[in-house]
């Protein structure tokens, strides 16, 4: 399933369903050989229970790390495909930093030195919600900084990305692709649900006016920074379930392809004795 | 159930199964009115789903922080508890900390410092797998500072415990307690099982010889640590479904206790439209 997900270097991409780079699968509704929930429920419980064990390895073996990036506009469902793609995981083998409005101390440092501080140890998996691509995204929407500072910052990302990469993690970059109509149903549901009120503000609803312009931002961050050693995957997110499939299967892949086994222990266990 | 776990400020506290402050509750092996693992399956399922439950409310309302600290022997199960009792939580609103040997950063500042650059935001739960209580432990059983120095932590301890108690966190802290011939054999089936054999080190083996040292200085810690504010739980776990139940329910009533509510929004969202 890495195709046709995997934005490959050089791939001209077109998010709102016109013009080349537009296949059926990188729509926002795409849903593969699947027609309903039902069906990816037992895939995905199979799916949830390897990454368990693929993470107990990643923890043993101690010589990786998995940097998962979520991007993608808001009710996209990151904190969603958090709770489902993770659920079962080992929390403690697992961490996820939040990127949200920077503080003080991080505006007064480059855009990368909080994500680099977050970086996952070896061993672990760390899920950014958000990234340093918000730097591209947000920053360039709303011109925070001047376009000849943003505009350097992709070849900064690939670089920083491709020194992680080269120094043990590896990096999965997912785009969760709704449709602007899809937004409008989720926004409206958390107006009409009381209980979801606290998720909402007016400036989620504000924030709606620049979907084109985002949607811009976004083709550039993925022709751009969709690199051989660090790749975006757009996953269609309209429905829920087989985004968290896609994104599932892709990780246990990934895990897969990095061929771990149990460390042999320092000394020879074996002959121990216990009094 | 909190009864007869909690340690009530002023109990006399005796580990090794002798004298007063033994209660058969205290002892390692205890089960309650259960007999076997299965009975407890169905009861922690429930209790699981309660806790994501609560912690979608506890991130949701914004208002506490709930610290749960883990402390024990080696192999007394700290990690398996994580394991099991987090399942299926949200990992996006759990932080847990593994307490090491201290970095060269953190040894040259006060004990409490890496501790409390680890609690957790407001709206998590943070686990601290071991914590400032090995500077009383380990520390104390192996003289790596003065008594003079040690002494003086576990007043500190419990003010820095007021604090975050004040502030908003909650502390809860479960001692795992394991019998010296349920180590012995946990220690053996590592040494047995050659996939384990990554877990396990000749120090873990040598460390046991100070068995008697540990328990005396766990006893110091129940004694003078358990406080009104911050109280410390004996768990009983030689029977891991059993630990895995006392906690998770411990965590569940606590979690209940504060009475939480989903925040009002800012603004009056209920008269917002979607474009």
């Amino acid at each position: 399933m890495e195709r046709p997900f995997i934005v490959k270097p050089g791939d001209s991409i077109s998010l709102n369903g016109v013009g080349k780079g537009c296949d059926l699968e990188r729509t926002p509704e795409y849903t593969g050989a699947y027609r309903k929930k039902g069906e990816t429920k037992k895939p995905l419980k199979k799916l949830n229970k390897q990454m368990l064990k693929l993470q107990e390895l990643l923890y043993a073996e101690n010589q990786h790390a998995l940097l998962i990036i979520l991007q993608g506009m808001d009710t996209c469902g990151k904190d969603g495909t958090i709770r489902k793609v993770m659920a079962g995981i080992n929390v403690q083998g697992c961490d996820v930093v939040s990127f949200k409005v920077p503080s003080v101390d991080e505006v007064s440092r480059d855009f990368l030195w909080r994500a680099h501080k977050a970086v996952p140890q070896k061993g672990k998996i760390g899920i950014f919600n958000r990234s340093h691509y918000e730097d591209v995204l947000v920053v360039r929407v709303h011109d925070l900084v001047p376009k000849s500072v943003w505009k350097q910052r992709y070849q900064q990302i690939n670089d920083f990305e491709k020194m992680l990469v080269e120094n043990g993690t590896v990096v999965l970059k997912f785009f969760l692709h709704i449709s602007k109509d899809e937004q409008k149903e989720r926004l409206e549901s958390r107006i009409n649900d009381p209980s979801k009120h606290w998720k909402i503000t007016e400036a989620d609803i504000r924030e709606r006016a620049y979907w084109d312009d985002y949607m811009q931002a976004y083709e550039a961050v993925l022709q751009k920074c969709s690199t051989d050693w660090a790749p975006w995957y757009i996953i269609p997110a309209n429905k829920k379930w087989y985004r968290n499939l896609v994104i599932t299967e892709r990780i246990v892949k990934t895990l897969e392809g990095l061929d771990m086994k149990f460390p042999k222990p320092t000394s020879d266990v074996s002959i121990l004795s216990v009094d």
